[in-house]
């Protein structure tokens, strides 16, 4: 079978969410022994967990993993980052050894890292914690070209829904968070999500780590070139992907994709995967049912695309940082809507039902 | 010593926070594998936690523990909540055998619950979670006269500071939660808002875990009854806790300055435990360097207290439960600030400083 068609098949089994479930776990909250609604938030968070797992209450997961996807792109030559190619291969060795943020955040939360070349520039050297599937070295300029073909992106997405796919079979993953890595990409960020919400690019279009504002005119200028000269149509995600996005923009689509499939819960990071919702939302609707935001990043296109998804944020600590660090820390945001509603106690047991 | 200079005597030892410590954790942030200031909030828990300890990194916090203050209140007498006095006792017992919201949440971070009686009205089974220190069987109703005595506040306030000390000194616990129990408490921690930040009853009075506007209503003039009888004297800490307080008020009060005393961090949870660091701080002003806000709870007074301390909230998800469970989800964002400064590498170790 053609590598899309095996992509849009992943995306056909994704079950919609099941309201039953979700209604029974806000029956179940008002009788808990608590206040009704005095855990705010995480009852939402409950409900939506059982309406996933189709039961109330629903598991608890004990095993979350991030999944770092690792790109380049070309769009780097136009200056739109004042950080060199090369730190993004340098920050992947770091994933491997344990030095960057999002190993010790995922220390912190208990879920392992799990990191996936899908397009560094650069060379890396073999770690068991890298999944090597390069599917080319970085993108090609977006602002003048395609970034990728349709063939290579796709390629991307599979190679995301591989390692999440094994990460859950064979790893007992039971949530996933998405994190990224990629010199230059904001800048496919904000095109995507220009392109899948409409919104204009000055709408769009942020600091990313953090730029001055001279180099914020110049990224705002691409951006608006590369939507002039491909006007991406959104009825066709992939096509829209090879056009103006990024690879490992591409392997957070899989992602999520893999764990809708899956029906297990996927944390969003940053602004970088909430772009890749928004595509994994064109290709399979159903996917938007799976994913929580994290947190909502500093960057201004983050805010747009938690509007258009529907879904609030958890955290909001004006982090900026990508790797998966804020969707990390959300993870015993989860833990605790899942465990409060299995593990307390019925009003009615302590005499006041 | 009299009881009361013990208290004094505690709170004279809280040492001030190291300016220098908290500086170079500031400057060490710079250096990291991340662009500046990327980890947003987390950047600020990180220099505080440093100015707590003395030194640049400071350890990361292991042993977490919330320590849940129960007590009733006689002022339930005029109407001021739906719930039964004796649903106290029996959360009590629901916390010590594992089926209340806060033992889920400790069980989903990693912490310990340590549940005290300073003054439940009703009777409790021994229990080894459970620390029996009641100082009186619940308050008199503080409307019409003192809630309890000057000598019965300073037993309370010790009470919650020698559990603190026990599971610092024993327990190895290096971070403290507080957590509240006492159906009743909004009203004296509204009316302890009003008399340590001077804002008037109708914006510190709110729904506690849920009130109709009519029970709001003669709530509010409840609390403006109290501070109409006793003009309460802020420079006086004590004698204001023991006119308009609780016993558990008292107790977090004890718990904060032991957190302080130690030099390690008290994270607070909904507005009874921010009314009662108003309360540390009138004691001991350099207490207020050791607490961080673990939530915004709903209750008006719990945003009034936090600006009046000058603390952002690192969490806002519409709760208002109490029992710690706010304080408690915080945990791991305050590990994950201590971690992210201690473990990340440095920029130049991965060629780019």
């Amino acid at each position: 079978m053609a590598l899309e068609d095996r992509l849009l098949e992943l995306a056909a089994e994704i079950p919609p969410l099941d309201a039953a479930a979700a209604e029974e776990a806000r029956r179940r909250q008002l009788w808990l022994t608590k206040p009704p609604g005095s855990l705010g938030r995480l009852e939402e968070v409950g409900a939506w967990l059982a309406g996933m797992a189709g039961r109330c209450p629903p598991p608890v997961p004990e095993s979350p993993a991030v999944v770092v996807c690792a790109g380049d792109h070309g769009v780097l030559e136009r200056g739109v980052s004042p950080w060199p190619q090369a730190v993004t291969a340098a920050m992947v060795s770091t994933f491997c050894t344990g030095g960057a943020a999002v190993n010790a955040i995922a220390k912190t939360v208990g879920a392992r890292v799990s990191v996936l070349d899908v397009g560094v520039a650069g060379e890396l050297e073999r770690h068991p914690l890298l999944r090597a599937a390069k599917v080319r070295r970085g993108t090609d300029d977006l602002s003048r070209g395609p970034a990728m073909s349709r063939e290579e992106a796709a390629r991307a997405v599979m190679a995301g829904a591989g390692v999440a796919e094994e990460l859950v079979e064979s790893g007992g993953v039971d949530l996933l968070v998405t994190g990224d890595m990629g010199i230059g990409n904001t800048t496919p960020a904000a095109a995507l999500i220009s392109a899948f919400t409409g919104h204009p690019p000055e709408e769009t279009t942020g600091r990313g780590t953090g730029i001055d504002d001279q180099t914020l005119e110049l990224k705002l200028n691409v951006v608006e070139e590369t939507l002039e000269l491909h006007v991406p149509n959104p009825e066709d995600p992939l096509g829209v992907l090879a056009q103006i996005g990024g690879l490992e923009h591409a392997a957070i689509v899989g992602v999520i994709l893999t764990g809708a499939v899956y029906s297990i819960p996927v944390i969003l990071d940053g602004v970088v995967s909430d772009s890749a919702a928004l595509v994994a939302r064109a290709l399979a609707p159903h996917s938007a049912g799976y994913v929580v935001a994290g947190h909502r990043s500093t960057e201004p296109g983050a805010r747009i695309s938690l509007q258009s998804l529907d879904v609030r944020p958890l955290l909001d600590l004006d982090m900026r940082l990508g790797e998966g660090t804020g969707g990390l820390l959300a993870v015993p945001l989860v833990q605790a809507a899942a465990r409060t509603l299995k593990e307390m106690a019925m009003l009615e047991e302590i005499g006041f039902g």
